[in-house]
């Protein structure tokens, strides 16, 4: 049986290393590539995508994979596997599973569809004109409502996109939490708005190119990361690739005229980063060397960029770096004022300028607007219309022009429905663990001051990084934090948080 | 049969592109890679490479090429096929029946073989530690002779090995064209050290990276490269790495105390950059888009860094840009002192390092070394007298040690044997090229003093690259300048700079 799952591991590392290969050319595209090498490199993608789908669902890995575990009832064939190989092959089967159940022309199809529809979105988005993207986001929800019936669902749909993105979630179990987090968010939002806004001016000081990313590596520095196993570069979205714990590539995007823009993204990426660096190498190709779900990945970017980014325990070390780095800029700025102002609360349009007040009410307009559109409730031409009221139902704003509406984001052009939701899981998911987290290591605020984040990295690792998928994402929340996923932590933490900031 | 054509030359497209992102795997190993990435990196390689190999020998290959031309008698079966295809159809057979004939387990073991080889070469060099090395330089050189049967010859089993670089060399025709370039070349390098050397001093002043870098991206830009499509790095080793026509990607190295190498990686690898960029991409994957043989690809390289990058001419345009670049290093100097200076003559140990007269020696003592060796006339245990006595020879000088001496290059470690001929080639061709280019551009000089390139690279587009493999070597050769290849142009054009330089 040992042989056998070698053999099973072995083809599987096979296809995450293609699979790695597939990374680097994304990353190059985003980072390096001359942009008129971008005809050549679709092609080497579809290439490589297209060989790597062949062998997921290649009769030798199926053969391999049914030798230690029942494909349909899901049985494990040998019981004195230890646990986590186990579930190691509950998660490949899993895996398999879905892929075998998308037939070939369909994932064409799928393909095509949103890569004419991703197209078309950018130019859209540039003349601000929903009515030509709206033909062809027909086309992606008409598709992606196919898929759902393809993979199948007990309740609801939108359950099977879901499930993509955070396996075993459900719309059942999101609606309702959802709906019970957007309450005490418009409040918040409401009793901010009554108080004086905080002082900024000083966060958008011209900062040269260098010097936010000298700051920027020394972050990263902190964080764990070493120039022999890790990059930073710049791109146009930030972006974390992990290629392999050995090999993790991350990206931020600089404006001279907004350094938290790129300290932000710094944060939020090494976050992924880490998650990517403590994997087990070892398990590289088997389930128990992958992130849990994209949800658990963002809770760890989350983590890095609000929970630690926006503490003042955090700056305590790091402001006065900041200040060496850049005299000119905050040499005259007080702690304090940097503090409140790095946490001012604005409700604004765009998402990924969003605070962490407004932040989950974006995400929960995109939540049940795709939704709907799956369920068939709402019609695409009725997405602007839906999409400004609900703006300024829950954050007291609607927008002008649907290029800052609901063509500001790419996933529904790529066909990623479902995908929203695992940003808000992935704060829920970073305070519940926080506290957990704090259990642990009462004084963690004294050291953050102090400048050392080892501690709570390796935390991270020890409770969450190295399981690989071992656990689903609500077995894994169950045993770190001893309860069940709810939005009260994530509520309790933000009023706390921001009833000191605005005396409220 | 149009149809037949298409087909084949998709299949040959896709291929095409695999060993293109193989490509990508090797230029970001040596430019932007996290060090702690070589072992993943190599897991990919390898499989990329065999999953190249395993398309390049399959039967649906196969098939699609012998439906077009007679595999075994390479009869065309569509004389109506217009004649570039004709040729292409030449070229496959050709590709295809050398992939065919190298049985699996054989190119495994060559791979295994040569990459330890490469391996104990690397600390052998550190350490000048010839004996370690040769037990595994025996196994190459014995792999080698294998390879040489296995792929057959009709004279010399060295034939076989130069076949795979330089297409319808022969040893034959080379044996007896170096022999004659030989004296010639000893003789000039006596009369040379008999006269005052050129005072150099200034070309080892230092000069910051991002000066040369800036510099080189002006000489680039001048050469007709653009930022769309061509990037400039930099890596220990300087390379070009050809994706695609619209994607070059070169590198140089940079030593703050020696700008010169960096200008002259620059020109070198920029002229290997030109001839990509100037292959026609609707071609990609097919012979007709590719070089044709690294002889005539090192003419490109060699054409740019010493025949443009060495002249005076080019340098009255741009030695007052360099002046201006970096006026402490180069301000007091006279563009006279400068053009003496880069052309300096003196036997050096480090082929890599050599000026252009002492360079073909070096090659031809490697040259005859791995002649031997295949002949069996040689033991590589006697290799470093050998080398050291051609070295006295030829050079007047010997190295004191094997890590300056026949240790010094990476080459018969990777199992490159025949490799070394087709630098001096093309030297060669370059010379030959230059005199045909010169009949159409009797003004070259002129145009050249004003920083006009873009009527050279025109005429090497339309002369040589356009065609791709259309031709061979010796078909081109014969097309371009009307003669076969001789050493008698270069010979002439070595006597004439050097003589006038030097006043013999």
């Amino acid at each position: 049986m040992a042989d056998a799952y070698d053999k099973l591991h072995s083809l599987s590392k096979t296809m995450a290393l293609m699979a790695s290969v597939e990374g680097l050319l994304d990353w190059d595209q985003e980072t390096f590539m001359p942009k008129d090498g971008i005809e050549i490199r679709s092609q080497q993608s579809e290439i490589l995508a297209s060989l790597v789908h062949r062998q997921r669902t290649s009769k030798s890995f199926a053969k391999a994979l049914a030798s230690l575990i029942d494909l349909e009832t899901g049985e494990i064939k040998d019981d004195r596997l230890p646990s986590p190989q186990i579930a190691a092959l509950r998660e490949w089967r899993r895996d398999y599973l879905k892929a075998v159940k998308l037939p070939n022309a369909f994932v064409k199809q799928f393909a095509k569809t949103t890569s004419t529809a991703c197209h078309v979105w950018k130019t859209a988005k540039e003349h601000n004109d929903f009515k030509t993207f709206s033909r062809h986001l027909e086309k992606v929800i008409s598709l992606s409502r196919k898929k759902a019936d393809i993979l199948g669902f007990k309740e609801h749909p939108y359950d099977a996109l879901l499930d993509l993105y955070e396996p075993e979630m459900t719309t059942s179990f999101l609606t309702p939490l959802f709906s019970r987090l957007k309450l005490p968010l418009t409040q918040l939002i409401k009793d901010i708005s009554a108080k004086t806004p905080f002082q900024e001016d000083f966060l958008f000081r011209h900062c040269p190119k260098h010097k936010q990313l000298d700051f920027s590596h020394k972050i990263l520095h902190k964080m764990g990361f070493h120039p022999a196993s890790s990059r930073l570069d710049v791109s146009v979205h930030p972006f974390c690739n992990g290629m392999h714990p050995k090999d993790t590539r991350m990206t931020t995007k600089v404006h001279p005229e907004n350094i938290m823009t790129c300290i932000g993204a710094v944060l939020h990426e090494g976050g992924h980063g880490l998650y990517n660096m403590n994997l087990n190498g070892e398990q590289f190709g088997s389930p128990l060397g992958q992130q849990v779900s994209l949800g658990i990945d963002e809770s760890q970017s989350r983590w890095w960029e609000t929970l630690i980014g926006q503490s003042y325990f955090f700056w305590q070390h790091f402001f006065p770096l900041l200040q060496e780095e850049l005299p000119e800029q905050f040499g005259g700025v007080l702690l304090e004022e940097f503090y409140h102002a790095i946490n001012a609360v604005k409700p604004g349009f765009i998402r990924i300028e969003a605070d962490e007040v407004t932040y989950n009410l974006h995400v929960i307009v995109r939540f049940e607007i795709e939704k709907a559109l799956i369920e068939g409730t709402l019609k695409v031409k009725e997405v602007p219309d839906a999409w400004n009221a609900k703006m300024r139902e829950y954050l007291g704003i609607s927008p002008e022009f649907d290029a800052q509406g609901c063509l500001q984001d790419i996933h529904w052009s790529l066909g990623f429905i479902g995908y929203f939701p695992t940003y808000t899981l992935g704060n829920l998911y970073s305070v519940q663990f926080f506290n957990a987290f704090e259990k642990a290591h009462p004084n963690w605020k004294e050291h953050l001051a102090k400048g050392s984040l080892d501690f709570i990295r390796d935390w991270l690792k020890e409770n969450i990084h190295k399981y690989g998928r071992q656990y689903t994402p609500s077995e894994l929340c169950q045993r770190v934090t001893g309860k069940p996923l709810s939005e009260e932590p994530y509520v309790s933490y933000l009023k706390k948080k921001y009833r000191t900031l605005y005396h409220l």
